[in-house]
């Protein structure tokens, strides 16, 4: 048996309250025996819940704390009025006191993300942290990232995203060189923009030093699975994601609508139902929510805010791999044996989120 | 019966050689009877496949001419080996001279984009061409661009975009006052890059000339079609369509193979073999193909490389529906209805198109 894992939990991140983190954590303890809980957030509301599963109450800490950030606060405001004393920042600390081994919030993404910069602080090197998705892919599953972190990015915090996506890629799908590919406009060299080329230049030369640079790829290469990590600023991966996100969601409408076109198509879906229900599990959202922070002193994940417990479990699970796969650890590796880094002039590290998008902010 | 609308061919365009545009008008003409064609490409490899088909004959004349600019090579040398002599260019001057309605190629885009912006020009005040791309959504057709003409674009661009994106849902959509969106990582407006946040502050006072400004849109509003025209420079834009191409072909594999899964699964598909036909023309890209070039003097239709005939009479048909529908006067009239356009600093015309995508181009 391995040793336990310590998971950090903002209880009160979420729409939802803080039953879907409770019942996540509950869902999640019938397939790993091996954690404990720390939960922070108000008392007297989290308390009762827990008492509810008897299995949850002796792996279980609830830190009492009255100052819950909201999901349309600014991160400026969030980290003026949450610093030191909210669920979301307490949640934070276990891991910097080393209480914890990942911190875990449904909370305000653009909030999460500044605190986390403020209490961990980026890693030594790298000068801003990225969010990294977890794509599903024809192939297998993916790395993406930054999808929503910084907006703009030069060529050094492309090639930053590349050490730490592939050590996110070491730890979660235990490949040893994971393949690096820089989303463009089109695979030529001369293609895209200019601090685009500049890191595939920098990454080129630095390939074999844990990952193996693959080159350019396009937009339609991420759900084929051209590459083990995708990498690319902010901006791009966000739209990215969230047009993945809308176009599923669009067919998935195409396929329900032509299904019960008419009674004959009824009848069809009727018997091919385990299949579509296959399907159905296949796309569903909850089965790959969670936001990877990555590049700071400690694994932080971010889970959906509207999910409910079992994306919340599938989050949590998220960060039960990257802890037990000890990714901080990788990640100092992938920076050791990057060759350029040492040579790299150090940027100073600044605590301004300019603007965290919030994958799970959506309109009406 | 309205008045004919001639077309020029880039006969030679294309993955597949003459055939697919040849046959393509054929399938074309069955539609619509009020049409001609002037075919520019090699005589001897496009007159026998139009003697093929006699309906075709009395409609088309075919302008010999032997260069034929290759899918791989780059604008810049396109330019140089094909300027005036080649098929391709041939085909935009018809449109210069007035011979022809508009021009449509299913050669390379990046060496159509270039020689279009050199032999047409870019409209007076707008400062340079966008390539916008009609998208299927839940809702309807709508249109976005930029999806791969120019990486980067500053505010007046975005600008420009929503003029000449505003226009062609007024010729395709028939819409009075059609919405448009700007694309960034959020909806808030404290969100984004710089220039987009300038952008949305000049449409926001625009709004009403010729378009109804809605906000920021995310990605995921682009499938829900929360907007008539969405927004964008040219590298997010390509990103975005190429990973919703991406993600429709990936779940359209889902979908095949969890109804072959098992015995039962593909009695029940037979069975509502109908529908399934019906979403899979719903996923069909060849029934959205064609990119259309904006804000050129003349209209000028890329058709992907790789189609075949279907796909090159669904690109004829968005042409022919541009040019009935006069989209150059309503870009015209768009352009006069905008406020800030007669105090913007006029911006020298370039002709270098410095990174202009290539939607056609896959890797293998």
């Amino acid at each position: 048996m391995s040793e336990s894992i310590r998971i950090s939990v903002d209880a009160m991140g979420g729409d939802k309250g803080p039953r879907v983190a409770v019942e996540g954590a509950r869902l999640f303890l019938r397939e790993r025996r091996n954690v404990t809980f720390i939960f922070h957030g108000r008392a007297p509301e989290v308390e009762p819940l827990i008492a509810e599963f008897p299995e949850l109450v002796p792996i279980s800490r609830v830190v009492h704390c009255d100052n819950v950030i909201a999901m349309d606060d600014k991160p400026s405001n969030a980290l003026r009025k949450g610093r030191g004393n909210s669920s979301m920042w307490a949640a934070l600390q276990s891991v910097k006191d080393g209480e914890a081994d990942f911190a875990i919030s449904g909370g305000n993404t653009g909030a999460l993300m500044a605190m986390a910069t403020f209490c961990l602080r980026p890693i030594e090197g790298i000068s801003r942290p990225a969010i990294a998705a977890i794509w599903p892919t024809l192939r297998t599953d993916i790395v993406v990232l930054d999808v929503g972190a910084t907006v703009g990015g030069d060529a050094k915090q492309l090639t930053d995203f590349s050490i730490l996506g592939a050590a996110l890629a070491r730890a979660l799908f235990d490949q040893e060189l994971p393949t690096v590919g820089l989303l463009n406009v089109g695979t030529e060299e001369v293609k895209g923009r200019d601090e685009v080329k500049e890191a595939a230049r920098i990454l080129q030369q630095a390939s074999g030093s844990g990952f193996a640079y693959h080159g350019f790829v396009e937009g339609d290469d991420i759900g084929k699975g051209t590459v083990d990590v995708v990498v690319t600023e902010g901006f791009a991966g966000n739209i990215a994601l969230k047009t993945a996100e809308g176009t599923a969601r669009q067919v998935g409408t195409y396929i329900r609508e032509a299904l019960k076109a008419d009674i004959v198509s009824m009848v069809g879906a009727a018997i091919a139902s385990q299949a579509l229900q296959a399907l159905k599990r296949k796309l569903d959202p909850r089965n790959i929510n969670g936001g990877v922070f990555l590049g700071l002193n400690g694994v932080v994940i971010k889970s959906h805010g509207g999910t409910d417990e079992v994306g919340f479990k599938g989050a949590l699970g998220l960060g039960y791999e990257m802890a037990r796969n000890r990714v901080m650890d990788k990640i100092a590796e992938g920076m050791r044996r990057f060759p350029t880094l040492g040579n790299a002039a150090a940027v100073p590290v600044t605590v301004t989120v300019t603007a965290a998008a919030e994958p799970e902010a959506r309109p009406a």
